[in-house]
């Protein structure tokens, strides 16, 4: 029976072993978040909520603990010749403050669609930023190009065990800090985050439930959990734009296995507990970032039985990168 | 000397044993606010900076802490008569809050300048709300005539030891939190709070830096500091609505006395570092709030040659209660 336990660990590209060595690995270099908790808010969702703010991990996301695991995983000739992604802004900016750190280079594509303030990031941390045109393939075919013509290491946003495992350091350091936690609810995009925290969460607390949050306008880990295989979206249309991304072919194992649901909102959702975000926990986050209130927030939570017996339950505020126009904006076109 | 060094502390309105008690008695309603930090912030201001988040306390404002030392304060049959006070936001939200979880009546005396989030607060903690004119006269004259109708005690905003006492706390758990602390940088209305972090850490470490950041539109306490005797400025004129208070009988010594310096910024300085609180910590600061911020990175502070040791700098964000709309208007109209 341990043999078949120890398997069932392998099935995935990462488990609680390499979560744990990416603690170790990365916690010279990232912030142990602080979380929040609000009466207003317990009383508003009826439950205890406890806010893990990963807006204030350097960078400004979550994403710093998978890049900063993948570029120290590096060896030193690897290293030296650079590391290569395409992204959307915040693994982006990430891969550049961890490659900064180590003290090698960084070429970052970054599709033209991209928020302003993750391209600044980008800039600040200094990595070379190469544009590419708003979609997949685009960004794919130019990392390729830059990894042909510079050896560099590509080091995917989400599907890449290194990134994984980074991201699964959250887990960990949360259920620390709040071992109380019955579930957690993580924002979904590629399944990076929500892969890590799964495998790390239920390896210390099997009974733990990790649902999902999706926006209705990118809802493809909803639609491929409930047809049983990867679904792509031709398109998306929401205001996360952290959250547009599919899932891939090591992230899709632990979303179908190991998350108990996925629990989609609107966008006019989003903005709501963005506003409350802002104006009662007092963080600056951006809409992927406050999905998760959001979904705790949502009649499809609440009316959900499955959910009843949730009390204390964790939320990954996942980033506060947000153009403070686009903030605005969107709070006041509601 | 022993008795020298008793003497001194009796001075004052509050002293390192009433602000201890103080901590023991808020300590199961009050929350131990986080300490952030950020390496940009650090580069910028050429320092390492550490910021204690006071707009994450209860209420979104450190007014929690006095008006809780004061609340659980009372005996008995004074507490049963509730509590008045006047305050233009922070305070009267915190008062309302610690009254209702003590189960009290609170009567708040607002002027009708206040800033609608503040207001929305006090409503939010059914603090009962009684408008007044925007002038220190009409909120003291209306604040007495509840008092007098209703027997309840009256918690003024700064000019109380209770509240004196309690503000102090911040400063036990602050250098509790960062011992390497040799300079902290304090926003300075009508001193409450400066004042209690001044006893508080240099009863810990004598040789802490203690300074205050005021509003060039709001320099009574520079122009008093400057003359040895309280000044109060017919009218002010800043961006930051908590700081427009003048400096009182109780709050006046240790200001004379145990407060290194005063360095006055300008309202666009606020705004920029305000700013730099969202766009870079990821905290939502209401002007008030962001004043540490600004003072440390304005010329005065940087070319004062007093200042030029400081290494490791604790900021007071003191508050996050800001009206959305005032935020981006200002920010927008810089």
């Amino acid at each position: 029976m341990e043999d078949k336990s120890h398997q069932e660990h392998k099935k995935y590209a990462a488990d609680i072993d390499s979560i744990s060595k990416a603690q170790a690995r990365i916690k010279p270099y990232v912030h142990i978040t602080p979380v929040l908790s609000s009466e207003t808010l317990n009383s508003i969702a009826g439950k205890s909520l406890f806010f893990k703010c990963e807006c204030f991990q350097k960078g400004g996301a979550f994403k710093f603990r998978g890049a900063s695991n993948a570029i120290f995983s590096l060896d030193d000739e690897q290293a030296a010749k650079g590391v290569v992604t395409h992204s959307s802004g915040n693994h982006a900016a990430a891969l550049a403050l961890a490659a900064k750190l180590r003290g090698i280079p960084s070429y970052i594509v970054i599709p033209k669609n991209a928020p302003k303030c993750k391209v600044e990031n980008v800039k600040r941390y200094r990595g070379q930023v190469i544009w590419s045109e708003a979609n997949m393939q685009s960004r794919e075919e130019t990392a390729n190009k830059v990894l042909h013509e510079t050896g560099a290491t590509l080091v995917h946003p989400y599907n890449d065990g290194r990134i994984i495992s980074g991201q699964g350091t959250l887990s960990l350091e949360f259920l620390d800090q709040v071992p109380q936690l019955d579930t957690l609810v993580v924002p979904i995009s590629g399944g990076g985050l929500i892969s890590g925290v799964a495998i790390g969460a239920k390896s210390i607390n099997p009974a733990i439930r990790v649902l999902a949050a999706e926006p209705k306008g990118a809802d493809d880990a909803a639609q491929s959990k409930a047809s049983g295989r990867i679904i792509t979206l031709a398109r998306t249309n929401t205001i996360a734009d952290g959250l547009r991304a599919s899932l891939g072919d090591l992230t899709w194992p632990v979303v179908r296995d190991l998350v108990d649901g996925i629990i989609t909102v609107e966008d006019k959702e989003i903005v709501e507990a963005m506003r409350y975000c802002y104006e009662i926990l007092k963080v600056a986050i951006e809409p992927s970032g406050a999905i998760g209130l959001a979904a705790v927030l949502s009649d499809s939570f609440k009316r959900n039985p499955d959910f009843k017996d949730a009390r204390n339950i964790g939320i990954v505020l996942s980033g506060g990168n947000v153009d403070l126009g686009v903030l605005w904006e969107s709070l006041n076109n509601r």
